[in-house]
């Protein structure tokens, strides 16, 4: 039995608005004292132990705080210590041991088991943290229901602006809340590259229903997204589920699992999608949706390779509706395509149809091509999945960033 | 028992520094009456029937030129026929005859049998090439032992320059000349990427060792180098072998064996480079070179990985010493990385020594940046494999030309 659910957008909301959970940043200096004052130093907590589940980096150079939360993640925990400016990667066994204090760092503060405290990292690599600072900066945060913006404040790096959403869930068996935060921009592939994303809920969760849920919804969302094809050392997804709405606990086969999966969905969904459209530089969102695949794996494969394309991507930054680069960017996705079956669209547009090019009006498509989100619809027409990806364009203000950017 | 072998440069030369090979080109007009003047359909022809072999695009959604070739490469040929400015990808049954009846106006020119000439396109994917302008063309190219500069003209299309090279290989046996002419700029990543190369030996050579030996320098050359990410769906390698030298037959057991691979490697390198360097947009040449691998494949894997890494090719235009992205770009490379023995250098710059970066001269590692070769050395210490791979920068003005390169 599936009972009936609603979302309701919490506007101004993120990792604060499920009951029971506080935040607060401060600037601890990361960058150096003469770096821009900007919230740097992050503390996320719960009031009463929550159950944790995490999806983190594939790559086999993790960051520092990586492995520390890897081996903490899918027990109860109370806290979330969050640092931007310095990633704490490929710095060694003094690396390890700054990302542990920076642990204890935060459980000293709120009385609590070093253990029950989980740790990220953004920003640039092979650096060590400036552990003074950060030891004098700890004490200092002030947490508050009010403190999820300044949280996810301190999160950002090249970010343009904070990804914030929360939900309150409306079931037959009460309501609950769900929200996050997350940091993109630059260096974001599939597979969960450079992104940080930080989502609470004060539903109460069965664990390995918390887990299963959370790689789900990830796979869908946070893997889908595409700025620049580089995989980072740092990427993160922390769920954590407090209880505190008194809703649950939910399992598989509660009849909230679905009003559960679907907002957890929800939330991974919006961030990712505000990680693409805030991409280096980026000026448009791309949205690429491929059905007709023989697996639901293929229909992602081929969406990521499609919103991958670096050509495709500055043809849609300069408004060029170049189907011939979705065209070899399917062809090198791996995927089986039949060039006979293939249908291509771009919002109204069909651009080639069953291996034809098809005429189209070339200026009201460039028209379209102006709007801050364009999609492209391929159907490979071999069988009925489907799956979407998004991608920033590229733009020369990324390269202007990207070849400035301090190591 | 391998003989000496000994290679000289011959200035000036390429696909007709081999004895009995003549080329030409002409300006059809392919893009259109008003596109600039410059030569867009290229004619090559061997005196006697020559061995072939050759390498192709993996893309599920060849161009249909890459499907008539592919069906006839192995067996003698006579002549290449290539035009630049349409792809004839994803253009139908009327594509595919198009591409068909191209070999047959060079069979007729030349007086030969149809399934002796091999046909390679590139340019705008998804349009049909003008037949019309093209029948007009063909009666009009002249061959000659001059003509290959105007062939190397004819297949280029965002290029900056034409790319050839040719040696003249002297052994104890005899002498025996080998060159080619590529074309390459954008949307060129290992694997094939849009590039086409044309290699003419007056050699003999065995067909079986012929196709063995241009696979392996293929792999080691053409399939490391990377522009923008992009598979091409017309991506082409041939080598044709006319005997005209009276050196061989060279087979796998033959004492000239060495001198042929050897020669042929040379050719590859040096035009897989100059691709690589004339990268659009491009500013610098990036050697990415991996040792200390397990296997072949991890070295060449890796390399390959760190070679197409985006935000390290901007780096490298912004002259910053980024090396934290060669660590992002080997974590996520798929290859086995122990962190703890990882060495990376720039140049004679030691940046990251055994899993701790190592203090360096950052102003002169950004002079050295201004090179326009400058080259990226990774130690895995985990085995004895050892290869190369080679990038373009990303720069602006990549982006520029991306942005408006018409459909």
């Amino acid at each position: 039995m599936t009972g009936s659910f609603r979302l309701e957008r919490l506007g101004g909301w993120g990792v604060t608005a499920a009951e029971g959970f506080l935040a607060g940043a401060t600037y601890a200096g990361i960058k150096g004292e003469h770096a821009a004052f900007k919230l740097d130093l992050g503390l996320l907590y719960s009031e009463v132990p929550a159950e944790s589940a995490g999806t983190f980096t594939t790559s086999r150079i993790p960051g520092q705080p990586v492995k520390v939360s890897r081996a903490r993640i899918g027990r109860p925990v109370r806290a979330v210590i969050v640092n931007s400016g310095c990633a704490n990667v490929a710095t060694g066994e003094e690396g390890l041991h700054n990302a542990l204090e920076m642990t204890q760092l935060a459980a000293q503060k709120l009385g609590i088991d070093p253990m029950e405290v989980l740790v990220a990292s953004t920003g640039v690599i092979g650096t060590q943290l400036p552990m003074g600072r950060i030891r004098a900066a700890v004490p200092r945060i002030v947490l508050s229901r009010e403190g999820g913006a300044e949280f996810a404040k301190a999160i950002t790096t090249t970010d343009s602006r904070t990804k914030e959403i929360a939900f309150e869930v409306w079931t037959d068996a009460g309501s609950f809340r769900i929200g996050g935060a997350a940091k993109g921009a630059g260096m974001i592939h599939p597979n969960m590259a450079t992104m940080l994303a930080f989502i609470t809920t004060d539903a109460a969760v069965v664990p390995g229903f918390l887990q299963s849920s959370l790689r789900e919804a990830v796979e869908a969302t946070f893997n889908q997204i595409d700025i620049d094809g580089d995989m980072s050392t740092s990427d993160t997804v922390f769920l954590l589920a407090n209880g505190r709405s008194g809703v649950g606990p939910i399992g598989p086969e509660s009849p909230l699992a679905e009003a559960f999966r679907s907002a957890l969905g929800e939330v991974c969904l919006h961030l990712a999608k505000e990680i693409a459209r805030d991409g280096e530089g980026a000026r448009h969102l791309i949205q690429v949706t491929v059905g007709g695949a023989r697996t639901l794996a293929e229909a992602r494969q081929a969406a990521r390779a499609v919103a991958s394309s670096v050509s495709l991507k500055a043809a849609v930054y300069g408004r060029d509706p170049n189907w011939g680069r979705v065209v070899a960017a399917l062809g090198a996705s791996g995927v089986e395509v039949d060039e006979s079956r293939l249908t291509i669209r771009l919002g109204e547009f069909t651009l080639f149809r069953e291996g034809r090019p098809v005429p189209f009006e070339r200026d009201a498509a460039r028209r379209y091509l102006e709007s801050p989100e364009v999609e492209f619809v391929v159907n490979l027409n071999l069988g009925s999945h489907q799956a979407s990806a998004w991608a920033s364009d590229l733009t020369e203000e990324y390269v202007r960033l990207n070849s400035v950017y301090t190591t």
